[in-house]
């Protein structure tokens, strides 16, 4: 019997799949699901929820959230009890709570440090969102506060799990296209007027912190290497008020120890629909859209490989396959794929385009 | 009657157009065709000749060319007598040639100057290939020479001409996309091992002169603006002898007094099917193909404005236009939209990118 990973999901969610598919992550757990506490109740903690409703190992258990009203509406929605709610200031109390096995941690950047570090000294693994931080200080901490109190720490790049992706890095290994030349790739938004993203303060910097790091992470694992060398360019376009503290738009090129370059673009003043290109010497490839929560569309064109595949997966399924992962980390105690030393890399790559650019973070 | 631009060729080369529509291009000239000398015979001049064709107001009519054998058999195909056939020696001779109006300088970059020079000595107005020259220094004699000989220069910049490329910049001058914020763009191609291209001597530097200048010059014409600052970062990936004098691949960014951005790329060891990308604070377009020589496909989406439409016009229409436009300047004495001084200006902005990544040209 073969089953897809959304029917897996799906039986999972009625009690199923442990049984039908013991190996998957369970094994080391038997039907142990890990249990998720998520401390920041926006957007993306809302995707990050409903994925895991379709997640076989995981589960949400615990909630942290300035909105004791909005708090309350999520814990009946997820099965959470009201005991399991906690505020900002009260949160470590989660010590003891048995349920909470793991945190994700869904705040503003610049609050991601604190809470990784007082969840790790709670004795939770913590699973954070990118970017890690908004200083190479704090992403260091952050490693070392989860190596000290034994618990696991993962980026929540969820793009390392998405199946096309995977495609798109394995064809690259593989050779299909080549030696890697150059790679095009950009993403970004029109940013609503007083969104926390726009604040420096709680950003750490502008549009290169929350959607061009998708770039900047994706030609590092598009290529297998780690940039030698940068150069950036910031703007701001629109003078209307939004980009008091950080820029509108950056360019930058990096460059790979094998030659590879990477130019890469974001915004926060347009719709910048997510792609990539690759020109590898014998072959190209396209992944557009490339960043969004669903939709992948693979294109290759290379002697003897002609490609286009969409995944057809749907928003939160990103999301689902991201804490499938972390929890197998927790519960098979492995080391998660984007961890906190990748994350540390990017913010350390983030800083230096910053740096070329002149702007001082 | 409504008569297709490609229509109108066939009918120009059948004598009929200069009497249907006399207005185009012919009113001051009548049934004057501008006559063109090609000086050098390579695949450029191949398509140049073959546009010419279906041009109502350009023919051919001389030939410089350093192989007697080649130059003897097109001539014969272009109906061009054997005595306007010249050698790169001799070819100053052509002053006294009444049937030769105008020359196409169809040669490798660091004889542009040279070439352009001594048509200007001679009385014929210039189009010459894009880049301009190999040296900022270079471009600036040309349309010093020019000048002084009273001859029209104009720089073969064949997108200028072309509909699709005219429509999106039309398009973005009217708001359609609103302000520009970033431009993304890309052009290359695998060079074969031997060709000229790669000989620095030859190309005054690597491929940002040949096809990255395709993406440097549509981040001018679609924000409208000169940019005001330069990245760039080059490198060579394959070391198979072929980049000894020049690099493969250049990532650059560039900036503009607006804000708008724009990240390049460009290669000479992949293909790397030429497109770009504009993102405007309203709407997003792609134009792909984007520096082809025909096929252009241009997609806007923008609110009430959802385009998808392609170029079905056919190579060589785009050296067509390009040649009805020299010819319209030199019948009607006006200055053609890619002048020399449009060249001269990517000229200085090639060499600042160049500069900006360390390469000493």
């Amino acid at each position: 019997m073969r089953v897809s990973r959304r029917e897996f999901g799906r039986l999972g969610a009625m009690g199923l799949a442990a049984r039908m598919l013991p190996s998957v992550g369970l094994a080391q757990g038997g039907e142990k699901k890990v249990g998720y506490c998520v401390i920041g109740l926006g957007t993306i903690a809302d995707h990050f929820m409903r994925g895991v409703l379709a997640s076989s190992n995981s589960k949400i258990t615990g909630l942290v959230s300035g909105h004791r009203d909005k708090a309350e509406r999520v814990a009946a929605q997820y099965g959470v009890p009201t005991s399991s709610i906690y505020s900002y200031e009260d949160m470590d109390k989660f010590r003891d709570n048995k349920a909470i096995d793991a945190v994700y941690v869904a705040l503003p950047n610049s609050m991601h440090a604190e809470y990784t570090i007082r969840s790790a000294k709670a004795g939770k693994h913590v699973l954070c969102e990118k970017p890690m931080s908004t200083t190479v200080k704090e992403a260091e901490d952050m490693i070392a506060a989860c190596k000290a109190a034994n618990v696991k720490l993962m980026i929540a790049y969820r793009l390392h799990y998405e199946p096309t992706h995977l495609k798109a890095v394995k064809l690259i290994r593989d050779g299909a296209l080549g030696r890697v030349e150059v790679i095009n790739g950009a993403f970004g938004f029109d940013a609503a007027p007083g969104a926390w993203r726009l604040n420096k303060t709680l950003a750490g910097g502008g549009s290169l912190f929350d959607v061009g790091i998708y770039v900047l992470n994706a030609s590092r694992y598009l290529t297998g290497e780690e940039p030698v060398g940068f150069t950036g360019t910031v703007s701001t376009v629109d003078q209307d008020g939004r980009f008091a503290t950080v820029e509108e738009n950056v360019t930058w090129t990096t460059k790979f120890p094998s030659g590879a370059l990477c130019a890469g673009s974001c915004t926060y003043g347009a719709q910048m629909p997510g792609y990539f290109k690759v020109f590898g010497s014998k072959g190209t490839m396209t992944m557009e859209p490339g960043f969004n929560y669903d939709g992948m569309r693979l294109r290759v064109n290379a002697p003897g490989l002609t490609l286009d595949e969409a995944n057809t997966e749907k928003d939160p399924m990103q999301f689902t396959r991201e804490a499938d992962h972390f929890s197998e980390c927790v519960l098979g105690n492995k080391r998660p794929k984007s961890s906190g030393e990748e994350g540390l890399r990017d913010m350390k790559y983030i800083v230096e385009i910053y740096g070329a650019a002149g702007v001082r973070l």
